[in-house]
Order: structure tokens, then C-alpha cells, then sequence
């Protein structure tokens, strides 16, 4: 009997923000999750683009152009290259999917620059 | 200012079953809604996985060796070439991923082949 992956379940598991978990691989893509919680740094992708869904909460990320309000039920897709900055005035949980590889800050240089590749 | 795609909004515009609807691109991957009711035919996807996440409802991926039960806010990623048949006893929501051009029926010859790439 295979198992589900309950996004809830897996929340539960860490605290700490900016610094998501994979939850699952599609091909060479990762589910992920984590917890936002104030500002981000300003960074890009050069080479993906990045799909946020808002799991719990409200969180806005920051364009240059302008931005996104996210809230609970909520997906975008930042697309590779745009400059972008999460922002969460109270925490939120986020289902994130990329390819396997991508750091969270991106082509930034920044202390919130999180471990790659953690399973919970 | 970009906007955001609610998922309960976009599933409140189609009510057919079995038929997947396009609600976002990253890369070259689409994220589809569907809304299952009944049993689908057993099918696999020769060349990837497939991603599939419950937004409301309950449902079954019925496998060769098994299954797995699916509620709200479970996710399952099917591997690909492994056989799979979705069951839902009443109407479930939910959300698939997988590479653009994926047909639902996958491999198998069915009168439930859904038009592919309609988005709404």
C-alpha cells in the first residue's frame, strides 16, 4: 500500500522560515514546502521559472513592476529571469515546485540563502 | 499588477468531469484541474511522472499492487510507465503537473481521451 504526502502532516515537521523542505519529485521537479514569514531578499532564476501556491496565510511577492497579493488557494508563476521578492507580513505556508537544484535566493548573494535539497 | 490564479475560482468554471483544464505553465510543465467523479480507465504515462493533489474531496489511485487513498491536501506523484486507474466515489477536486502535451488516458486506447492544452 503506497502512502499519501499530506501537505498538513509535513508542515507540522519544521518551524523554521525561508528554508523549504522537499516533499516529493516529479522527473527532475521538486515539491517543496515552507514557511515565510517578513521580508525575502530580491533575486531571480535565470534559467527556471517558479511556481508558488499559498497553502495557509496571505503573502505578496514583490515585482519590480509592480506585485502579487497571494492568498490561501492561490498560485503563481514567477517566470525565469523576473526579479522577485517574497514578502509575508504574518507567516504563511507555501507549496513551492521548481526543478531540483534551484536555490531559494537564487542569483542573489544573501545570509537567507538555505541548505538545497532537505527532505522532510 | 500581475494577479494571482485562485483554484477554487477556476474550478468553479467548468463542471465536466475527466477533463482536464490548463491553469498555469512553468517551463514546459502545465498545471491542470480536473474534477473526477466515477471510475477512470487504467492507463500510465510511458515517458513521466505525474503529479496529482487533492484541492477538495477524496479519491483513490487504484495501482497494480495497491493504492492510495487521497484527501484533501494529500498529493501523490505517480511514477511514470506504472499503471493507475483514479477513482472517486463522489466528486473530487484536484490538482495534476506534469509536462505539457501529457494526454490523460496516457497509453491507453479510451473513450475518455480529453482534449489536451484547453485552458480556462
Amino acid at each position: 500500500m503506497s502512502e499519501a504526502i499530506n501537505l498538513i502532516d509535513k508542515l507540522s515537521k519544521f518551524n523554521d522560515f525561508w528554508s523549504p523542505r522537499v516533499i516529493a519529485q516529479m522527473n527532475d521537479y521538486q515539491v517543496k514546502l515552507a514557511k515565510f514569514s517578513g521580508e525575502f531578499t530580491w533575486h531571480d532564476h535565470r534559467d527556471t521559472d517558479e511556481l508558488f501556491l499559498v497553502v495557509s496565510g496571505s503573502m505578496r511577492i514583490e515585482l519590480r513592476d509592480g506585485g502579487v497579493e497571494l492568498n490561501e488557494g492561490d498560485l503563481y508563476v514567477v517566470p525565469k529571469g523576473v526579479e522577485h521578492k517574497p514578502v509575508a507580513e504574518s507567516e504563511c505556508h507555501v507549496l513551492l515546485i521548481e526543478p531540483k537544484g534551484v536555490v531559494n535566493t537564487g542569483e542573489s548573494d544573501s545570509d537567507l540563502k538555505a541548505e538545497n535539497n532537505v527532505w522532510v
